[in-house]
């Protein structure tokens, strides 16, 4: 039979992954606004915020509420720590999501112009990325969280490419210079949105090599316990 | 006579300060070696960077060894959860100064142009508030946390003055586009720590308020045990 503590982790994990559907969903209605200049989408992102602040409350409270329940064995510590970290990152996904359709409500005052940039496709293994973050989690696999660490690095690359190739239509086209910034900015929202399935898989990496200190007791250095088993990748 | 765990949370206290100072010095810098345009202090910016990873990990690590170490208290456990969400936000404060630092150095290799926009001022008022908002943890204040709220809202009006003036100009004059762009970024950076901060400071009105609640027991329920006293301003 489960424990309440017990339990109170399946919930704690099950509302995660919800919380992790709704960053998703905000990502998503917000490229797709993009894709069809579609003002209705954009407000579903904006309504969209507070029920997603709302979540990353509720799990914190849960996640303090557990912690103050019993005694947590360091692996479940490390466990519900994780959570409230990877919390915070998809409550800024959802962040993200907001801040591209501020700008697609901007551009939509201006003409549509031909732009040298596949944000759906950005977007796509963006979404990815943050989608195999929260898998590695459930199931606890440090080598999906590392592909997506990998994958980062692709992001960034695209990132470069789009900034050049808008620099370059700004300069020989001034007349869409400011679509072309705000899809600039999109881009980088994508890139912090990239920056955050990253953040996560580097707790997820942690989290799971942390599992081989978990007999460490109040009295092992402290310096020690505390240092990870492996220098994480810089964000 | 203080408990060993009473130490260990000043130690934790001390270290998230060292921390912030390191988080502000690395922006501080960057604002510099834009203004300088100097790729000294640039590189002085990446070299930090490891420094704070380290020191990010430190804290993290020796939080999770004072929530195993006894049963805290659930002021105890809300500061010791405030400190964690507060050390992410100090390393991605340092992150954005690497990223001032990278674009300062795109732009080394273009002809400095007049830019219609402040950049030491915004970053002075950007400091500022991740300053006030550590201020606001040291001394539990929700009123000067509470201030920094505001100044964020100073900041995303820079923030929207600055992207029309930079788009404008970009549109009057092609040549200057690439400089233009890299600082359209670089104010974005710096909105971005202003975010930190703002986070940072909606962290602390949680903990400060979350005192009140002291006394939820286990027992407690959980969801009334979880919810804010009120409805946080949406980051």
């Amino acid at each position: 039979m489960r424990t309440r503590f017990q339990m109170g982790l399946d919930e704690l994990k099950e509302r995660l992954l919800t919380m992790g559907g709704l960053a998703e969903l905000a990502v998503d209605r917000a490229v797709e606004a993009y894709r069809l200049r579609d003002i209705v989408l954009c407000r579903q992102v904006f309504d969209g915020e507070q029920t997603i602040n709302r979540a990353e409350r509720g799990i914190d409270g849960l996640a303090i509420d557990l912690l103050a329940m019993q005694q947590p064995m360091a692996v479940d510590l490390r466990f519900i720590t994780a959570v409230m970290k990877i919390n915070a990152d998809l409550e800024r996904v959802g962040d993200q999501a907001v801040n591209i359709a501020e700008r697609v409500i901007d551009m939509n005052a201006y003409p549509q112009v031909e732009l040298p940039v596949d944000i759906p496709r950005m977007a796509g293994i963006v979404s990815g990325m943050v989608r195999r973050a929260l898998e590695a989690f459930i199931h606890a696999k440090a080598d999906v969280a590392e592909a997506v660490l990998k994958m980062d690095n692709v992001v960034d690359e695209m990132n470069r490419e789009a900034f050049i190739a808008l620099a370059n239509k700004m300069h020989d086209s001034p007349e869409g210079t400011r679509q072309a910034l705000d899809t600039l900015l999109i881009v980088r929202n994508l890139e912090r949105v990239a920056d955050h399935a990253t953040n996560i898989a580097e707790d997820v990496i942690f989290w799971v090599r942390g599992k081989d200190v978990r007999h460490l007791g109040p009295e092992a250095d402290l310096d020690r316990a505390s240092a990870p088993p492996q220098e994480p990748t810089a964000t």
